[in-house]
């Protein structure tokens, strides 16, 4: 089934401790709809700038993604972001944002996409997260993204959001900040407690948590030798998590799980190299293989 | 089949941010054991002064454990840590150690105890270690722990005990500081290569990686919302583990897979409560059904 993400495309420039890469395509919409490409028809709404390289453009169509909805604003500039993550490869510093186009972004989507059964609100601010559920009325699940700046800015919106969506996304340092738990467990069911029907937890290196009512359970991250660049593998956790969903047509317990395993996955592939560059040299097969691996890892 | 275990029997002063205790059992070899002690004969070595309760020693006899090693020197006083968690409850600041009767621990065993197959060396000096190896001539399976003091202090003997154990034990930041290598998968290979033929790696609330020359894996902790005192842990982890292996008298891959759940589980019961508080309260029975509830949620 359709799945439309809403939410950043981007510049990133990326230092890791060993090599770095300039302007290459990153934002959370751009992975997120990549890693959804495997399993289900995409539908990107997001802005760029004039100075957007067809090229980036044309490397998403190429997976089908439907990019109708990337509007590109004359004369302006794509946003860009600026990190560089620490030995550990976990940690990382925000070096410069640039917002340009994304300051005024106020997505109206096409009737189309307005019908698409699986929504994913990508990271951005509360209050047009909100303007896009409302939209989307055909949605039957909507699934958003947050973070600090709008958990420590936004707190009004942010609840206000939490209680009409389906499903939260957030790293394990947010769960904490918008609890005021620190024991994750507790967090995640506090999150839960203030809307949405699930929400999981994403710990980076160490995995995702996952809480609905009636469960609480823990999937690690694969463990792959080849850490080049962690950025996106969030986006990429919930675009294949999100993708197989809409794959499935339904949000089962037992499809959650997968789900959740699937998102593990994707995110194991996409920080073995930088941007999109380990996500373009693979197929599903690739990702199947690596799911048979983690559930004989996990089977004891 | 029997276990012996070589460490530390101490009184711990631990602060949590909630509530503190003071002069409670605490100790690598008294965790592992008492965590063992649900599997398979224990058989503890540790020196303590004449300050230790009998209670204490008691409370181990309570559940089968052999302390005939337990030397108790006239005059002398047991060794003393005192420790402080931070508000994540997996950090925490050493605010004092006292040595005491420990700075001359030069343990001799009993001929029975040199006979015991599994062998379980805490952490200590490695070259305490290596001497209590040389007389365990009938060990099929020696184990041993070590931390970050050894491996700044005394990396010589610590390589030389290495080339001659079959397995090692070590915290995360202790593996990344033996290999200089920040990627956990890379530097458990790397700790493979100096000598045992496999090694854990413990990660406290994110769980264990194990490796061995065909084996990589992941094991999450299990999903406790009631963290009251992490100290113990992992000697708790270890002991399970040990406890598990010496009871199926094998270490067969399926074994030390099972291992590492049990080592796991008994670990999240420890951190329940203070000391061996909370696993004074369980029996077998209890960790049977937590691993049936920890497989059923890494199963999908």
């Amino acid at each position: 089934m359709p799945l439309v993400v809403v939410g950043s495309v981007a510049f990133d420039c990326v230092k890791t401790p060993s090599e770095s890469r300039d302007d290459v395509m990153g934002g959370s919409a751009s992975y997120f709809a990549y890693a959804a490409s495997y399993f289900t028809p995409v539908r990107l709404v997001s802005v760029v700038g004039e100075d957007w390289p067809d090229e980036y453009t044309k490397l998403l169509e190429s997976r089908g993604i439907d990019t109708s909805g990337l509007e590109v604003v004359p004369g302006a500039k794509t946003f860009r972001w600026e990190g560089k993550y620490l030995d550990n490869m976990n940690d990382r510093e925000t070096l410069d944002v640039q917002l340009n186009v994304l300051e005024n972004f106020d997505p109206v989507l096409s009737d189309e996409f307005r019908r698409s059964p699986f929504l994913f609100l990508a990271n951005g601010s509360p209050d047009v997260q909100l303007k896009v559920l409302e939209q989307c009325t055909g949605a039957t699940l909507a699934v958003a993204d947050t973070m600090d700046l709008w958990i420590k800015n936004m707190p009004d919106e942010l609840a206000a959001l939490l209680k009409r969506i389906d499903g939260l996304v957030l790293n394990d340092s947010e769960a904490k900040m918008l609890t005021g738990d620190e024991n994750l467990v507790r967090a995640g069911h506090a999150v839960r407690a203030m809307g949405p029907r699930f929400v999981v937890i994403k710990k980076g290196e160490h995995g995702a948590m996952f809480f609905s009512q009636h469960e609480t359970y823990v999937m690690p991250a694969f463990p792959t030798p080849d850490v080049v660049d962690p950025t996106g593998a969030g986006d990429s956790f919930g675009g294949g998590m999100m993708g197989y969903l809409a794959e499935k047509g339904n949000f089962e317990p037992k499809t959650l799980k997968e789900a959740m395993a699937y998102g593990t996955l994707t995110a194991s592939f996409t920080v073995e190299d930088f941007s999109l560059d380990r996500l373009k040299q693979i197929e599903r097969e690739d990702l199947d293989r690596r799911l048979e691996e983690y559930r004989h890892m996990l089977s004891f």
